[in-house]
């Protein structure tokens, strides 16, 4: 059996900080961890900043409702999911990703939880560290055949750990220190990828 | 963050065999593991019956979808899938469940899948032993909390590895021989007792 395995900010949905920070005005949340690169570190701050702000899960969950899906990826995603399994592997919070998944029928995704109180955003909990890497090696230990597809560079351990794979809309810098690594740049191409993979 | 696995015939839809047997009027094809323990042999001997009958993966996909999921069951999987993650863990072939998968809006499936030549089933393929079992396992290394529901013999070493779980509609002799584990047998029940779990 054979499961495709797909990042999702830059893949289906938009980066959804970056999002976030232009609909609220916070200049201050467009920071990754390209200015911090102490991911805990950097969460903590954003929580501090959404608190000191007074904005809550429910304000946040509106915002990115408010993004929607990248023009596309509903329809890619709904004949990718008649054709073979799908997870969605993220560093992002089932919380965030939420309205999204609402948008898109409900995919599985696998990623990060927030703890909340009082509908507060109080602290962010990782499953594990390299989620994603891990879950592509589950999947290979229960016999699937594993694709996997991102845009960043925490995709590049689970993209080089699946079977097959391919980069989609990936910044120059890791196209040219990882040239030996297919890009897709359209749904078509990756659809196209992807069905060599399920024909194989 | 939270995982909620199912087992598929008896749970969301009717016992895949039983109803083809039923719908094609082949008597042979009602046969299950209580009549033939050997499993491949079981499987082995339908895939022939198929072929000497002529019918083609497509008029088994036909008659699959002509069954539909039980009663109730699209609702509470709706519900479900907008709470949490869930997988559903079965013992079937990927193309057999397919059309019902189509009729539940593609929820994640893990289970086993089936050799076609020309549109005739010439052979299956059990993705590994203990599927469901070893799926938990892996799921539960991932940091998922879990919970498993299912109906028969082959979910019971699934619903005891997992975090949580229960019985849905599970025959007498199961319900006797595993009396502390909680019985559900509507939806509601099985709904209430996954409530729980997530707030747990």
């Amino acid at each position: 059996m054979k499961i495709v395995c797909l990042d999702l900010e830059g893949v289906l949905v938009p980066e959804i900080w970056i999002n976030v920070a232009e609909r609220t005005g916070i200049e201050e949340l467009r920071r990754t961890t390209r200015d911090e690169p102490d991911y805990n570190k950097l969460m903590r701050r954003r929580i501090e900043i959404l608190k000191e702000r007074s904005l809550t899960l429910s304000d946040i969950q509106a915002v990115i409702a408010s993004m929607g899906p990248m023009e596309g990826a509903k329809a890619f995603l709904d004949e990718l999911r008649s054709l073979t399994q799908v997870i969605i592997l993220s560093d992002t919070f089932v919380e965030f990703a939420k309205p999204l998944m609402a948008q898109l029928d409900w995919p599985t995704i696998w990623c990060n939880s927030l703890e909340v109180e009082d509908g507060m955003i109080v602290r962010h909990r990782l499953r594990q560290e390299e989620g994603k890497f891990h879950a592509i090696q589950a999947l290979k230990a229960l016999n699937f055949s594993t694709f996997a597809a991102g845009d960043s560079y925490n995709d590049l351990k689970m993209i080089l750990e699946a079977d097959e794979g391919c980069l989609f809309r990936a910044p120059k810098a890791i196209i040219e220190t990882y040239p030996h690594l297919v890009l897709t740049n359209t749904y078509d191409e990756l659809m196209e990828r992807i069905k060599e993979f399920l024909a194989s």
